[in-house]
């Protein structure tokens, strides 16, 4: 089988943690661990979120040299560099010779009217106290908004329309090289009339990126995983359950928290519905699990209606 | 054909410039239209430096939380992911659909016992005076030596020894896709006794580094471009004469300065008696015709001795 799997931003850096060298080696490794039996088994192509990273070089800059932080497209392509070089490492460690891994810097087209440009929503970097964030939003000319209790700077966050390097990555997948690509969502870039690309300060969302590219690659599975052990109907409410199984239609009835577990739904359900392939959601350790139905959220027309975990 | 070409710092930064946004874009621009008619014409295969972004990042940690910085081999990674994707985007706008680029991280063993460990060499970030240069070594426990009239960090430069991404790198180049890899010499690895892989706080000559990519790609030519038009017999010095061709053996008479002429002139001349093909050494803009032999320097093994410009 040809499986996409997305690393979580959660799933690479535990909540409540802070990230430096140590935390995101040991949730790397651990990454890895769990990725294994299917890198083995399988033809897999990872993806990885990068809010917490692409927030902490954007804070390093600006504390160097007010004003001086690199554009957000060239910080996603420096987070794609330091996370990808440190699953490889790690996948790599594990693998042994037995599987070739690359990690292929990704550009991804967006639309330069998305009306994510005009609503930043996806947060980035650490979390604030209200009076902090405020203070920064006002001196950097940053958006922020509430994350639970604290706030955090939010960016744009367009739909991905177009991988650019989508050729290289299925030539490296049809040779049996396990693909690390579309890190962070991948490095958004607009077309200028004359055709030619322009980064953009942005951070797309890595389950959307990884739904496109499961679509593109043509896989047969897109797996999404994260703290989370399933998709539950009413999240930390009373009542709650964790669905098991569903088609895209049965999932479509209910509400999901964007930034969380909507977009994960969303990406889950589109793939499912443009391809037949299927897609799970659930706990990184349990990978393999979610892939065979014994754990987590599976999303498939293949099934009747919706399923519960007891 | 089949090209490396390697850009020095002194092509991505000029001499003097101050490393922001604005002037690497330019800078990459320029570089890439330099390279354009070498990869429409052959195969061809990017290195670059990393000196001034490697030591960048690693200041930008330090500024925001002093201890913090993320150690060399990370921000190598990320310089890999920063620079590739200008270089990529620069290429493709220009080179438009005509052929694929691809940036791929790339780690390079270096041996553990290099004496370069113990004798940091290789300078990183901007300049100081001589004072503020004093005070940081003593502060952050850097290596700090002359450079010019200023002082630099220095850190170590260990030998490349081995590419890993090696069998990656030639299935993309045999597909005629144009490569960038390698970038900063690439990122610094040792292996444990037990055969893992272990990122090491260095950054390794991309001269050298391209040398080993060129020898195992099996290329026909190495091209080392940076802001000087030739290799002089004394540079700066009286008498001094710009060599037009020679082979490694007359090059091996003369001195050539350590950090600048001396490991281009080195990786040339291991590279074209190793593998009998060609290496050249001149200005950014003169690519082409040092490819052609119309300007640079140029090391064969097919020609009497030494011969100079006029």
């Amino acid at each position: 089988m040809r499986i996409v799997v997305a690393l979580g931003g959660n799933a690479l850096l535990r909540r409540g943690e802070t990230l430096n060298i140590d935390s995101q080696h040991k949730n790397i490794k651990r990454a890895a661990k769990a990725l294994t039996p299917i890198a083995l088994k399988h033809s897999l192509v990872i993806t990885h979120g990068n809010g917490p990273q692409v927030g902490l070089l954007a804070l390093q800059g600006e504390a160097y040299k007010p004003g001086s932080a690199f554009p957000l497209d060239v910080l996603d392509a420096e987070t794609e560099g330091m996370i990808g070089y440190q699953i490889e490492q790690a996948l790599t460690n594990i693998l042994s010779s037995e599987r070739s891994v690359a990690t292929l810097l990704t550009q991804v087209e967006v639309d330069r009217d998305d009306p994510a440009f005009r609503h930043p929503s996806k947060p980035i970097g650490p979390v604030y106290m209200r009076e902090e964030a405020e203070r920064l939003a006002h001196e950097r000319g940053w958006s922020v908004q509430p994350d639970g209790k604290h706030f955090r700077r939010v960016v744009p966050s367009p739909l991905p329309k177009r991988i650019l390097e989508i050729g290289v990555i299925r030539l490296l997948v049809d040779q049996g090289v396990t693909v690390i690509c579309a890190g962070g969502g991948g490095i958004p870039v607009v077309r200028r009339m004359d055709g030619s690309l322009l980064g953009v300060e942005a951070v797309i969302d890595k389950d959307y990126a990884s739904a496109l590219l499961a679509s593109e690659l043509e896989a047969d599975a897109l797996l999404m995983l994260t703290d989370v052990d399933a998709v539950y109907t009413k999240w930390n409410a009373l009542g709650a359950k964790a669905i098991r199984r569903a088609t895209p239609d049965a999932l479509s009835r209910f509400e999901f928290a964007a930034g969380s577990m909507g977009p994960k739904v969303d990406s889950g359900c589109t793939f499912v519905t443009q391809t037949g392939g299927i897609s799970g959601i659930g706990l990184l350790e349990d990978a393999e699990a979610i892939l065979n139905g014994e754990a987590g959220t599976m999303i498939t027309r293949d099934t009747d209606g919706i399923a519960y975990w007891d």
